[in-house]
């Protein structure tokens, strides 16, 4: 059996949200132990964070350089580390640990703007690490499935790609509160030039390019603020344009009232439509031409390898968003671990975003950032 | 207790759907009865169809002119005609009997074409009949309930309309079968600029207005055909300009499989939002801002005065597309009696869509089709 | 085409709800023309009822039995009579019309008593007339496709029943309210023995052998009457036995707060299972051993010949309540019609509940009535 | 903060789901580790097993006796102890821990059969120690907001009760395959006297009797065996019988089709009713008398203080099987942890079943099982 691996942490102090995900998800399947971390720009919070998670207290660090340079250096020094930081603050701690060959696991998006994700891409490419950019709704079996089917051609050529991420929580001045979590995604400082299109626009984006296998060629968007004095859009609505001739839709918004964390797909192709809800992730709905349309369930009759690949307990026990979050943390300690043992990982095992799909998401922002500037026109997603 | 209205019906003969419907829905509330009508171009046909509906022999007629003069004349002559033609044969028997002071029911688009709708509308205004165009998802009691409560303020201001209308029975090429329906729907000659946006994108452009209470001022959008060798789109994506600041995005779709008769409308606004689907008209979901969602239902607890209006059974009792559509007929019948009464008509009777709405529905299509040839620059909607 | 039917009606004057549905459903084919009645007992209200229904005044009876004496003697006299009284008023009527060879719709059950019904069967039955009893959801095109699927054993042998039918109106004593639908189904001397069990129960058990084609052959029964003061149950709870070995359960309730109309069956066999809500009568549930759920719509893919025979217009246009109702009316006319032309009906029109399935009801509502009085022992329902 | 509890194993050897299960379950949270196990009976089954969960050779045992011995004379021996052995091996290890006071968290049902469960109650009870029973569906959010809604009276006094556990799995003769799961779980000698009524049909009473707060006091039950050679049932039927006059049902089954995992409440009482089902745990259905339903959600705005309680991550995140095991998990390591830090435990961390849980749960099959051999008679549940 392989060891545990050795997992840091740059973030994710004692409050913020994603740090206590990212930790779930690396305890959940027991492949990881946390041991080091940076967790608070805060030196106190910084030291009692650590001291919450059982870190020893020579690998509670002050800083993410510091970290990065300690660890490197001891016989016993962290495999991987995890980046949960506001976007602003991604991109420095990635090169840090990347230039001393410790594999990184970052949060989405990729940077604060795509300047600086071009500027890292090359570097992070020439480590040779293994990067994993937490695009976590990947990591659903049922989206896994919907992958597989697509490529498997049981859709047939896909003609359209409707894709939305509603949600309300900030449907009124919510960071005029003081609510962290409202209070950086909506600054521009630290969330970057997207508001909803950075903070949910790319996961939809994501989810929309992994299942459906094809680039977003170029896009027309709107991006709105509602909520007065807000200074990023809270919603966003565009038209996709797809390789190969697919047309679509996305909308992200945060001023969705009755939404909670409503993820929604929906590919539509020659032979068969699939359809698949965040909310309701256990479940995918697939017409094909001239039946009947089935609920196909992860673990169900219809459950596919993929789905196996990324489940855990049997059907009718509802898996849910820190088990998909957890898969990549899996599949990510597969990865890693044939590293160590000179192996080639488990093909299932790669299906986990990385800096490609990080590039891609940057270039999603600016694009729709600009289209929006330029009156909703079309503006290319190259690269 | 008022007479029946004498009905007389301008297409419809037997293999049509449209007709069928409109019959049924005239009969439903016993408002009517068929006493008249010009079934079909093929004069067998219309004579075959007639005698099939009970209709006199000397009341099948050959025409809609001859229908016309001899209505017009008879002591007993219709009171009322119902035109179900395909879209390129609405505006002469429209005019025919506005001439006439026939009052008129009119399947929906207005017209084949703009400039026809510009040439009718006030010839038809000047008649001074009563004008009833059946966007019939309008007579849906929760769509009813829907536009009150927007009326009434519970939502608060509109942000975000998001509507689409999907269906796939033409995903494959069903027109070259020769299925009468796709046939004539994909036909420009008969159809008008429009495919699925005439078709479909009508009703839910209809819908959206109708509930919001907003006008669109402009659109982007971008039509395709996805069937090799359609002439027409059959699906529509585009961006939605509201007055006032509100936003939104309409997709109609007639590829969409897995989709029978997706119509279906999700409005936001600052205190709120409704979502209503057609395929389960008989819910709302209603989601006020810090409260839980509420289901509301027909003739549930929280049913309102205008679903009341447009029911007729309890709730738990199904009622579905043929009630929304009888209750278009329901609401012109008290129009059309009170004019014969000389009183004022009910005014929850005044929800029918009419003229306004039919050049409304015509300029969208023709927005719809411009903005597309000019990749989907935003078009204004003016009138 | 065959000509309408003349049709009269006993009970159903203004402000009865049932009455409303019967005329409704009789119209809505068109296959009828209400011409004669004796809506009510109060002299003056059946004289406006009538009025109000276009009935002329010579055919608007004080009561049944003038009525049936005058119609029969008229050569222009009434084909079928439709009979929706409350239940201590139906057996005299059925009676009054069948022996002159009028045709029959009566509501259910089928009288106020088992006895009643045992000595008013071998009469009807003698008479030889068309008699159709309104188990109104048996009308429905996924109901008629589930019992067509279990007939052509798509299911295999069936092990499973599961039907309950689950109302909230009489959670309060309405019926002290003076609220007339719940006056008369609260007290015994006008609904007979059973309270829910009577009045929803029997409509659960007829679909539970209608759509699974066994016989029940014992009941264990408990009868509750949770509010205060009333006389019949309002709640009922049952163990059944069928036929063969299958097993089930019926729940009847009208205190279930949160329900409608929630008529609701599911049926297991050894090789799939069958799921429909009357609620959302437009699906049907198919569950097939080692396959993904279905969900069959009515004009869907999937929908059979039986469903296609019950429907009217195209699948995603929901029809409901009062087309379910108008199928069996549209039967027992195809019934009727093919008596007057010497002709064998067309088969599918032949599945409309009957003489035999109102006694089987009444030997339901006995049993529960009776187990439940000896502390639900097994009571068996022979016959 | 408090150190890690220091759990040991009782069974859950390589290939067991239950095992695999609990220790994720212990593990999600961080506040316990696993240091100890007596993971099979067969050796090399539970040496293997131990390496791979990284537990020390020197805690690996062969015996759960060695083990207790060994573990209680430690210095940094287990605090806890999980026993997930077959039902049948509960009562002996459970035995051997309590009596040395190293807590238990245990496996429902609580024994093999309720001879066994009453001779171990005065043991464990005398013995102090914190006793957990796994019945996991109480460790979901709304399942805990669902029973302090009944608490606090906004249904108003209880009147029915319908509960339902129904899976497929079993609809095949799945043990005469050698599938381990099924294989003891349809053996008497390691399942006791009830099959679908021990195995589900314990969680669902347990449930029933958690939300509502009310005891139940007799049974009816017919218990049946579908599959040919069975010799434990595999689906049963009952009525139920509650303190203070509330009445309800109860369904389990293993060979209803279509079902995975089926566990479906409702509770009906005066004001209002609650519906939970555990495929969709997020939701619970609140109906108030008079008003429209609603949907309350895990984390939306009408969440309480007990689903927060039992909530890890925001709303619109599904949580689902492993979290709510693991919330028992949570809520046990705060009672042991008080214990050691002599402090009284969050009030809302005692909703865990235990003692009393356990032998309520026994009584209910003996009682289920005696009933059905009586041919559905009354049983009661004293106790």
């Amino acid at each position: 059996m392989a060891r545990r691996l050795r997992l840091g942490m740059v973030g994710g102090g004692q409050g913020a949200f994603i740090g206590a995900v990212h930790r779930i998800a690396a305890r959940l399947d027991d492949r990881y132990e946390l041991v080091a971390g940076a967790l608070s720009a805060d030196a106190g919070r910084a030291r009692e964070s650590a001291a919450a998670l059982h870190i020893a207290p020579d690998r509670a660090y002050a800083d993410f350089e510091t970290m990065a340079d300690h660890e490197a250096a001891r016989e016993d020094g962290i495999d991987v580390v995890a980046i949960v930081t506001p976007n602003h603050l991604h991109a420095a701690p990635v090169r840090a640990f990347a230039e001393r060959g410790i594999h990184v696991i970052c949060d989405k998006p990729l940077t604060h703007s795509l300047e600086d994700a071009l500027a890292l891409e090359p570097l992070v490419r020439q480590s040779g690490i293994v990067f994993g950019l937490t695009h976590n709704y990947t990591g659903y079996p049922m989206v896994r499935q919907a992958r597989e089917m697509v490529e498997a051609g049981e859709i047939g050529a896909i003609r359209v790609v409707q894709v939305e991420y509603a949600q309300g929580w900030l449907a009124t001045p919510l960071e005029e509160t003081g609510q962290k979590q409202a209070a950086w995604r909506t600054d521009p400082a630290r969330s970057g030039a997207g508001g909803s299109v950075g903070d949910i626009g790319t996961h939809a984006f994501n989810l929309a390019e992994f299942v459906s296998g094809l680039a977003c060629e170029s896009l027309a968007a709107e991006l709105t603020s509602f909520v007065p004095g807000r200074r990023l859009d809270d919603d966003a609505r565009m038209l996709l344009r797809f390789a190969g001739g697919a047309r679509g839709m996305l909308w992200s918004s945060q001023v969705a009232l009755g939404h909670e964390n409503g993820l929604r797909l929906r590919v539509y192709g020659e032979r068969g439509s699939l359809a698949w809800a965040q909310e309701e992730p256990e479940g995918l709905v697939h017409a094909p031409l001239g039946e009947a349309p089935r609920l196909l369930r992860r673990g169900g009759p219809a459950a596919s390898p993929a789905a196996g690949h990324a489940s855990r307990i049997p059907g009718g026990h509802p898996e849910g968003y820190l088990e998909a979050f957890a898969q990549l943390y899996r599949d990510l300690a597969e990865q890693i671990t044939a590293r160590l043992e000179h192996r080639a990982p488990d093909p299932a095992a790669l299906r986990v975003p990385g800096l490609a799909e990080g590039l891609r998401g940057m270039r999603f922002i600016a694009a729709a950032v600009e289209s929006s500037q330029r009156n909703a026109a079309w503006v290319p997603l190259l690269g």
